[in-house]
């Protein structure tokens, strides 16, 4: 959850920006004082799974800041050149060793304060195999009766899971949406 | 769709920039080569809207390169700190003066390749008002026979019309995933 800095200077050339409304646009931008580009900030998609085993599901306790010590499901910045479910399996790989073969969308969330809109699937793991990351301290399958509700890292995975058990408990799983804004 | 320059300089303190994979981190990133900041680049979301008015929809030609001249569904990059609803709603306003009150996601399609995600919504015009923003030559509403199929702009917004008669069809709208990537 690195805040990228100010664009103080050109990406481009090296020269200083100035903060200003471009033409035929409505609202500010940071435009390079020699070469004139203008540089965009733009909302950041982030991705994970649910991925089910049996009657579980795997959480994984980050080792990480923020929130390190706390549990959340696997999840991440959506990289470049890879489509959103990719980028949901490639995180759950990368933190917790685990795969899947199919995930299919469960819950959208935006949370417009933080510029970031969390895309999250659910799936089975294709195997009882899992393991910590480098970016995981432990890599767990929980029962509903064993979920850390205390120590869930982020408010949109926590509601994540409630959706999740809500559906599961009515038999019939759909697609959610929803905004987090603190605002 | 302006391409991002690539990171040269350091944003934040104009330095020069190399390539490398950042410690902890396993792809190449801009590095700063003297503050250390490290520069992510993540895809783009663009959200847009179909809008009915009786047994029509909204089309927008484009006074804009790239693709200027052809058709289009109201849509454009999502801004930070709106939802993806509310940029689809934006993109709507700045580009044909038509408001909604209510719209639901239809389409999701990954477009890897380019590194965007476009998140169409579907909709009814709150009232028989557009007219060409800054950026139209012309808005107009289109009954299924007249829509202009081969002076199309992308390739998404033409799937997401052949998604939506289809979907009209058979009487029910639902949503739909996809992954445009001719590579």
């Amino acid at each position: 959850m690195m805040k990228k800095p100010q664009q103080k200077y050109c990406s481009f050339c090296g020269s200083t920006t100035s903060f200003k409304v471009p033409e035929d646009d409505n609202r500010e931008r940071a435009v390079c004082d020699k070469c004139g580009t203008i540089f965009y900030e733009n909302p950041k998609v982030v991705s994970g799974c649910i991925l089910e085993w049996e009657d579980k599901i795997l959480l994984c306790k980050r080792a990480t800041e923020p929130r390190s010590g706390y549990w959340t499901l696997p999840a991440g910045f959506l990289e470049n050149n890879e489509t959103v479910a990719e980028g949901a399996l490639r995180e759950t790989l990368e933190e917790a060793n685990a795969k899947s073969n199919n995930v299919k969308l469960f819950f959208m969330c935006d949370l417009p304060h933080i510029s970031q809109i969390y895309m999250m699937y659910l799936g089975k793991l294709s195997e009882q195999k899992y393991s910590a990351g480098p970016e995981s301290e432990e890599v767990e399958l929980f029962s509903e009766s064993d979920i850390p509700w205390d120590d869930m890292a982020f408010s949109v995975i926590e509601k994540t899971l409630r959706l999740y058990y809500e559906d599961k408990k009515n038999g019939k799983f759909s697609i959610h949406f929803d905004t987090i804004d603190p605002r």
